[in-house]
């Protein structure tokens, strides 16, 4: 956002409406996770797409949208699995962009006691079981930002994760 | 943000403002709903604004002001109330725009040991009491974007949060 | 956002991309306090800068970007800190602006049983340690803007983190 001055007003307003339209693409994650939003997923990846969860990644848009179908998942749905994604760093560099992000997967408690919170109810509380890095890699289309590549790591402790945040700051 | 070419510089500038105003909206639930803050709650909604929480929704947005005000919200606001909101999903269409939002309702644990972190202290941890899909129907009014409805559902496994989320993502 | 009919494109325009490059800046924390990125930090706060986390506020960058390098705060990396931020609210005012912001800190549990999500692994979850509320005065500068103070609170029930959620919401 530096060395504004060298940069027509077009621009700068799509630079701006990239951003935004890439906010709302991570923000539409949760959503289309917890719903099992096959759809709506395919039609955020670049065909050739690839989810690199840190083993055997999956490749192809339609392999990743299947995913959400399966039985686990559904199952993990039926459970009450929520996504929980916190404010993402967003670098674009011309028709490429990638994004950092933290993403919480949180489900019910389904052992130990309710606790009574005065005005909110009654409940065994929600775990966080995963917290995890992300990088997602989108490349401009004439059908706006897809994404072309998405690497998760578990922030435990290990090196993958921190990696991926370093990339982030990287200058 | 597709058919860019279409809309007039006024347009564009707009419609990201728009955004903007209601990404500090959403951004300034959670200090008002943790610290009791009644009259910016009711200056964020119209005069007939729902509150729909599941069972016998709160109708008026000065009766919503006044639930934080209440002996119990102030007794929950006393033991470590935290409202934690991720990015929000923003579709705006005219003078109209829904949001939908992941939300914790996050509080300090009473029970179990203290945990040291190297650096960051000792703390009994926090428990995560509730974990919500929030739908927020704005309306464009002259005094800037105004909350009319928000319909509130825990993410518990069972269907009407799966809703509120298949809605963003509908097609 | 009000009162648009008054400014300029260019006003409008350096508005919007000053609150983009703030949510890039608050993004970027979490990345760099959780690889220890003391040359981000460094670079991200003006030279007499203070950070306050409510006793012996922590003075000058060069102080301020060498914490995340302490044994302490490698061991907290080592065992898996992630700081996770919500959407942040954001208040400028020509020059300077003020960020509201709930932070959690969350680490993995070392202790209890693991708990299987179906399709989403087995783990003994993830504990929230810290909730706090964060302050953060910015200055813009020719090298973009800079953190000036940042204030942290404890969401614990006490008045100070109330304190500064109240001043986001003051009119």
């Amino acid at each position: 956002m530096t060395a504004q001055a060298n940069r027509s007003v077009e621009e700068r307003m799509r630079a701006i409406e990239d951003r935004l339209e890439i906010y709302n693409i991570i923000a539409s994650h949760p959503p289309s996770a917890d719903t099992g939003g096959s759809e709506h997923i395919s039609a955020g990846w670049v065909e050739d797409g690839v989810f690199d969860r840190g083993e055997d990644p999956t490749r192809g848009r339609a392999a990743i949208a299947e995913q959400v179908l399966s039985p686990g998942h559904q199952a993990a749905i039926a459970g009450g699995l929520a996504h929980f994604t916190g404010l993402p760093h967003v670098a674009i560099s011309g028709d490429t962009a990638v994004v950092t992000s933290y993403l919480q997967i949180v489900v019910p408690q389904t052992q130990g006691d309710a606790v009574e919170v005065p005005n909110h109810g009654s409940s065994k509380g929600f775990r966080v079981h995963r917290m995890t890095a992300n990088r997602w890699e989108l490349v401009r289309t004439p059908q706006g930002w897809k994404i072309k590549r998405r690497t998760l790591r578990q922030l435990d402790g290990s090196e993958p994760a921190r990696k991926i945040l370093r990339q982030a700051i990287a200058r």
